[in-house]
């Protein structure tokens, strides 16, 4: 009954496409135009696996941006409010990108190799066209280009376990948002401890189309007695966690200010970027409205496809953008934008969803019983 | 067992995302972060009907960007190698956008509304991103957003007496790639001459996602003896047509002479535009591979989901991106680019494709039996 995805060269495939296909996906969505996957046996089968053992994540599309040459840290350090100043050569830093008016272009990982080489690892834009746009209307000496490197995700608890029989014990004191080059069949992979979700883990930069299988292959083959898994991102977890989706929880309509990334912005210092001005308002201001966890009633839920309004009384307030049933927390847990006056924490709000008005409740990410 | 779309608002939805779920939708691709439809019944019925009677299709995901104010006519010359300077204010243009490097970013239609107000209908890239880039650099007078703008296609050899029916005589004395405003209870729409086949037939640049059903509704009230469908571009007839799909058959690697469209490339004209230097070279020289028709040997195909090599003996002379077997020509048609050498019409040529090799030949598009 659910339509299928037509998949062409337009939608592409990643180094690991027919591991996944063999691994039995069922469900998949297109971010940066290429396939990532979102089910494979079940939602909640899927979610239960991952809280409590390992899973191999497909995320090729998590795309890399590098940016090479003189003028590399002036531009990537003009795109985001975010002050990079005092990064570290081994570290990645999350931060919003934002146009001239404080709206959020894409809310990536920044890699830093060294002050002249960076990686930018995107979420759902293109924001190569962004950044090359400015670096050639300015004229500036980088060269950006999307290197050929698929990241594949290592996700739960028994990451640490898996990881440290594939690259050796020197894996696992790997700091978080930390990331140092290992070796595998004679080749060197970058590897952060990172990931989309709250399970801890580890993200490796697979350096070449055709050196993925082997590094999948090998995760899977030390992985046995771990009971390894294909997986994915999964909505239920990362709603719990309170892990943001751009396009979804936040688009280019909203600042960080809105999505809860006012921690990273500096519009204040010394530092340049475009949008300063219009976020240094909102930085005394304060936003109107902003990302908000949200218990919903009930005990299922459909799939949110557009946002559903939030209402108090008969006045809009807010919306509802994700939203799931948790099995471990028997409850629906949504992520939702709430304006400013009707935010706090254990505010009483209704939504309206496709199956009629529910109560709700503001509470806090992560979201606990 | 192919795996189903997973949506979200990131996949987002159109106005008339619910008459074509109605309509029995069966396959979708995902086009600009939304849903486009791929198949209704089957790829081959859908194809039958297209060219035989008249189908609405909903392409919202035809995004359109929107330039006003004083630079709107220097930004849009700056950023396509086609002369511009001479179109008038009801006319459509098709335009390559290249980089720097004279690599193809998006091939949209420009729409002039006057010299301060363009749309850009885009194909599949975040367009927005690279136009607003340049703006903001360069300081330019210009507001650049993406309007409440949704594309319904109305295309088939009765599309003409379908649209009379709707809007009145005057609408078929458009011609083709001209556009003209036409009201539809109260509201004026844009509706080009145009379309993403080779059937002919209009498209409707419906304004205000809440006026998009009513749109819908008449267009299948007025319809219903000439048997309208609901439909989407298919792969089949735009193939037989020709129509290059940007992403499949031509991508940021690729340059306009690479992908046949010289034609609309003024790289030595007093046009001022980003990758005029590349592309002047290019210009002299030729490009060292191009697009080219061809026939596969065969009566069925599989779904190319990657690029297939194209061989000359054990040599690598160019790939395939596009590919379906056509039931009017009782033969397999491709889309493919062929290195120079080996691109002229009627060479033999063979195909690797997942079922193995087949012989090719090289002919002309528009394709005939």
């Amino acid at each position: 009954m659910q339509p299928v995805l037509s998949i062409s060269r337009r939608i592409r495939s990643t180094p690991f496409t027919e591991r996944v296909t063999a691994a039995g996906v069922t469900a998949y969505t297109v971010y940066n135009h290429m396939l990532l996957p979102t089910i494979f046996r079940s939602l909640e089968e899927d979610y239960h696996h991952l809280k409590n053992n390992v899973q191999i994540w497909d995320v090729s599309c998590e795309r890399q941006i590098e940016l090479q040459g003189p003028d590399s840290q002036n531009l990537i350090q003009l795109i985001t409010p975010r002050n990079l100043s005092k990064m570290k050569d081994d570290q990645c830093y999350y931060i919003p990108v934002v146009d001239d008016t404080g709206g959020m272009l894409n809310d990536p990982v920044a890699i830093k190799h060294s002050q002249n080489k960076w990686w930018i690892s995107i979420a759902d834009s293109d924001l190569i066209y962004w950044i090359k746009g400015i670096a050639v209307a300015k004229n500036m000496n980088v060269t950006i280009t999307e290197p050929d490197i698929n990241p594949l995700a290592v996700q739960g608890p028994k990451a640490d376990e898996l990881m440290r029989r594939v690259f050796g014990e020197e894996v696992v004191t790997l700091k978080f948002f930390r990331h140092k080059k290992f070796l595998f069949n004679g080749k060197h992979h970058i590897i952060s401890r990172s990931g989309y979700s709250k399970q801890g883990g580890y993200e490796i930069y697979t350096d070449g189309f055709k050196n993925g299988e082997a590094i999948w292959d090998r995760l899977f083959n030390e992985g046995q007695e771990l009971d390894v898994r294909a997986g994915c991102p999964n909505l239920i977890e990362r709603i719990e966690g309170g892990l943001l989706s751009y396009g979804n929880d936040i688009t280019q309509k909203n600042s960080p200010y809105e999505a809860g990334l006012g921690k990273f912005c500096s519009p204040g210092l010394a530092i340049d970027f475009i949008g300063a001005q219009a976020l240094k308002k909102q930085s005394l201001e304060g936003p109107q409205r902003q990302i908000r966890a949200l218990f919903i009633e009930g005990n299922s839920i459909p799939n949110c496809t557009k946002p559903w309004k939030v209402i108090h009384g008969n006045i809009k307030v807010g919306q509802v953008t994700s939203a799931a049933w948790s099995p471990d927390l028997s409850k629906i847990v949504a992520i939702s934008m709430i304006d400013r006056k009707y935010w706090e924490i254990g505010n009483k709000l209704e939504v309206i969803c496709p199956t009629g008005r529910r109560p709700a409740e503001i509470t806090e990410f992560p979201f606990v019983k």
